[in-house]
């Protein structure tokens, strides 16, 4: 038995999401049936984490197992053919069946895109969330600088959610301004359920002059309070990159 | 009567071009009948130029009559209620009886966008065509310089045109890289059916090594000779901004 780690990027938009649903096509389904039409057989896939509906990737990491014998280089074009184009196989890494995608991963990336305008351009109407109204982006940088280190998320979690262990490390958070649009960078070690686009609606809230930092520190690790900063909308999250310890996918 | 200017951008993936057609949606069907909800009567409008299906929009220039008494500050924000978010009016002008969206541009200028790798990124496949293979970046600024000028495009029209003057006066052709992106920004009087596309079809022919510059230099003036270079798909092209002489739209 072989195991295959695959980088794959998407467009989240027509799809229920990562994972597979009774009703409604998701990444994970249209990635298994790919798989199953070049290797022969069925292989579950298992992804670094979820992403929800309408949420994007440009190197979400998944991994399966397979007896096939196909040339590790040949399985990125193979797959692709079975694929619409809004799913992109970028790269196919032979790795030992000690990996893992999910329990492996030492850290995430997630890049959450705001435009700043009255009036949301039609290119970006996926990609993008619409912030009308004046944003400080000095604010906003400081607003970042709060979430990074170790700290209680709590409060940055959709309720519904099992997770018991609510602490997180942040290992960065920074916003890289570029025209009207600005991109919250954020890494970590794990993210809970929602705790990014929660993340980016108080750093927005903060930008817009909404929450003040004070307000906004006092509230980071006091896991008491819950739903003082809104979800921000999913079409503007995509998982930039998954990393590990000891393998280079 | 009031004649109302507006600038427009869209995303023509799902429409079947500008011009209103028997069967599909257009975006002139579209903006007509947003129009038409607004104003309470229909208003035929008038657009600096055609774009085919696929081709899409930054700042599309159309105009139209009406007698309604709405504010023109009103009219951008009132036409957008009734559109898809894949078309956005981004302002609208009072312009006087003589102006005339298409007969007095003096200046278009459209965008052509090549990504120059062996996958198409997801975000990237309604906005962007594909070249496999390795593009030589000043030889296609060397190539997109031979277009500058007044020159006959004869050779750069496809078949079905019933147009007879094919001498069109280019202002500029640039080459803008941007990562693996390369946009071919080309100004001009006028552009003859598919101009652009098989414009951009020769740099990249040039780039890619496949015609030489004094290939493509003998081919542009010679009207004997067609069909040389291909079209490039819709999907990479974009009409950025019309001007006009006397009009600040």
């Amino acid at each position: 038995m072989r195991r295959i780690a695959l980088v794959i990027a998407y467009d989240g938009t027509l799809y229920c999401g990562w994972q597979i649903q009774p009703n409604g096509i998701t990444i994970q389904s249209a990635v298994q049936d790919a798989i199953a039409q070049v290797v022969g057989t069925h292989c579950e896939v298992f992804a670094s984490g979820r992403t929800d509906s309408g949420v994007h990737a440009l190197g979400q990491v998944v991994h399966f197992d397979t007896v096939s014998n196909i040339p590790i280089e040949k399985f990125t074009k193979a797959i692709n053919t079975y694929l619409l184009n809004d799913i992109r196989i970028l790269r196919a890494v032979e790795v030992d069946s000690n990996f893992h995608a999910r329990f492996l991963s030492k850290s995430k990336t997630y890049r959450y895109t705001i435009v700043e305008s009255d009036i949301l351009m039609p290119m970006d109407r996926y990609s993008c969330t619409l912030v009308n109204g004046k944003l400080n982006c000095d604010i906003m940088k400081k607003a970042s600088d709060l979430f990074v280190g170790e700290h209680d998320f709590a409060g940055f979690m959709s309720s519904g959610s099992s997770i018991i262990d609510t602490i997180r490390t942040v290992y960065s958070c920074n916003i890289n301004k570029d025209g009207n649009k600005y991109h919250i960078e954020i890494s970590g070690n794990g993210f809970l359920y929602n705790m990014v686009r929660i993340i980016a609606g108080a750093i927005v809230e903060c930008g817009l002059g909404r929450s003040t930092l004070s307000e906004l520190e006092n509230y980071i690790d006091n896991a008491i309070h819950t739903g003082r900063y809104k979800t921000m909308p999913p079409q503007g999250l995509t998982l930039v990159r998954v990393e590990y310890e000891k393998y280079a996918i």
